[in-house]
């Protein structure tokens, strides 16, 4: 294949356009064997880039954007000049091999689905989100539906299992990438109704090390290189996993400034310590949540994100394109896709 | 009302029969107005409670116990002379006003639903669990339901709601709690099937102070008095939050034992603060997990549950017994027994 070519909403998130900007020109100028297109404001991004635009560096003007507080469907389906709708619809071209935001999610999602669109065989595109493994610092594991879907069948949790496992191995290197299912309880027999049918396909999928049940409490704990579950309980377990750390993260250093002369001084001499700490918590490092399931990547990294978050995010997805995993699992799904459509006169 | 009586399954948990009894103990002599019904092995329990055992303070023995790995349901049928199920029948039989246990949590869910029952009017009873809330040391709040049932219906939550409203008017004393729904997003038009419906129903109930949606990053925070949610949410949340709490203070630790000199005298420094942060992460302090919606509180204690947290799920099931919340929830259930006694008719 061709260069990598990455369209890239830059105006999306709160530190759009400068932080965008300023990750996109370092990635432009690392890796010269990719294509960066910028969507914004055409005169904010050339003054942020100044003099000296990399060659493999485009800009694309997009006269509106899509704001954080917009109704995400509506907004995608009237801002068509939107930066982010116009990244989306460059994807949808063929001008553009995925598509990165770090603007309104839920907006993210509706212009993956319903402009980009999902992949043949594909019932339900999932939000992949990695997240670190505090027991290996440096190591990671998937989450996947992080908050795509709030409604989800069983078939829905074993087409995330096989796309992320399948991502695992291409993209990080994972021989045979665990696969686990989050529940209640470890026994097979434990669940909701969807949590027990969602146990039964994936242990009967060959293609995948399916490990059985998970529960939260693990999580951070090398539990399983990629978990699966419903959008609504992965969405909710996300949450819950980020605003812990924080607020815990939060009240150590709360109790160090606000101690007397000896805590204070105790905090100062293991900050280094507390700052690596940290570092492994931090989820933007990882680089961004994946909608998977679509014609191509659709890659959301964090509202906070940093112009460091968005040039590892392109990284990221710079890797997902050259490893062909779209090609290969829209190979994978055609089958689905060709069974799904037998099944169809049916039940119609 | 007369003394409050309670039933106690002193086999149950990783300490037992130990910290239970020792736990019950320290009760039994603090409060004279209290009855306290140990149910275990005899011998055992004499041993450990030696000489003086105080008058307000019964034995009964119970040959078997039930283990931490046995399947609930068969424990619960098959086990009749166990000290959870016997502690449950006295109970059932009016002879305790509650059951408090810190041993297999299934076994006790089904133990409350089967031997003593469900409320007239309430379709599920609903595990809530008490949690810190972080921004206010000192606070908590409440989240239901924590796990007893897997798969829920809207009405359950609307059920939940009224419950726990009540018990934290009657029981902890807030005059107007806020009663929230966990989402995936604050919007009213947010959320699954269940969640969207379930929010209709808490919205038009007069009788709690319905605050919206709140979503799993700010639980800690004083988010709100009440969580609502499912229980396959719930139990996940909860775990989460256990999880990545312990986990992250243990990578502080870990941070500070393995940094050098100057980090470890820090951390020495420091040492007392952290203790009093962990302290206030500690849900075990907030004394246990009630099933409510049953005919008498069944009291789940963690399964490290040491002396004191006995002590303090002991203090608090005192408390819930003479606030008489329960003949209040009732008489407020009992129109609801009526309006499905007379649907059913028409449904079958």
């Amino acid at each position: 294949m061709g260069v990598a070519r990455i369209a890239i909403d830059a105006m999306g998130g709160d530190n759009a356009p400068q932080e965008i900007v300023s990750g996109a020109l370092k990635a432009a100028r690392e890796f010269q064997q990719l294509e960066i297109q910028l969507f914004g404001d055409q005169s904010q991004i050339e003054d942020l880039i100044g003099e000296n635009k990399p060659a493999n560096l485009q800009i694309i003007h997009a006269a509106e954007k899509i704001n954080s507080d917009d109704e995400p469907v509506k907004a995608v389906r009237t801002k068509k000049q939107s930066s982010m709708v116009m990244a989306a619809k460059a994807v949808k071209n063929g001008e553009a091999d995925a598509i990165i935001s770090a603007g309104n999610t839920g907006a993210l999602l509706t212009a993956g689905t319903l402009i980009i669109g999902r992949m043949k065989g594909i019932e339900r595109p999932g939000l992949m989100a990695n997240l670190p493994n505090v027991s290996s610092p440096g190591q990671s594991w998937l989450l996947i539906d992080a908050g795509a879907n709030a409604d989800s069948k069983p078939n829905h949790l074993l087409q995330y299992g096989i796309m992320a496992s399948a991502y695992a191995k291409a993209v990080q290197n994972k021989l045979k990438p665990r696969v686990a299912l989050l529940n209640n309880g470890t026994e097979a027999s434990k669940g909701s109704e969807l949590a027990k049918a969602a146990y039964q396909l994936l242990a009967a999928e060959e293609s995948i090390h399916f490990t059985g049940n998970v529960e939260a409490r693990e999580l951070l704990n090398d539990a399983a290189d990629i978990v699966v579950t419903d959008g609504f309980t992965g969405n909710a377990v996300l949450k819950s996993i980020e605003g812990t750390a924080s607020t815990v993260m939060g009240a150590v250093k709360n109790a160090i400034v606000n101690g007397g002369l000896s805590t204070k001084l105790g905090g100062a001499l293991i900050k280094s310590s507390l700052k690596s700490t940290m570092a492994a918590m931090n989820y933007e490092t990882a680089g961004g949540a994946v909608l998977f399931g679509c014609h191509a990547p659709v890659v959301k990294t964090h509202g906070t994100a940093t112009a460091d978050t968005v040039f590892y995010a392109i990284e990221q997805t710079k890797t997902v394109i050259e490893s062909g995993i779209i090609a290969d699992l829209a190979a994978r799904f055609e089958g689905d896709f060709a069974k799904q459509k037998q099944a169809q006169p049916v039940s119609k």
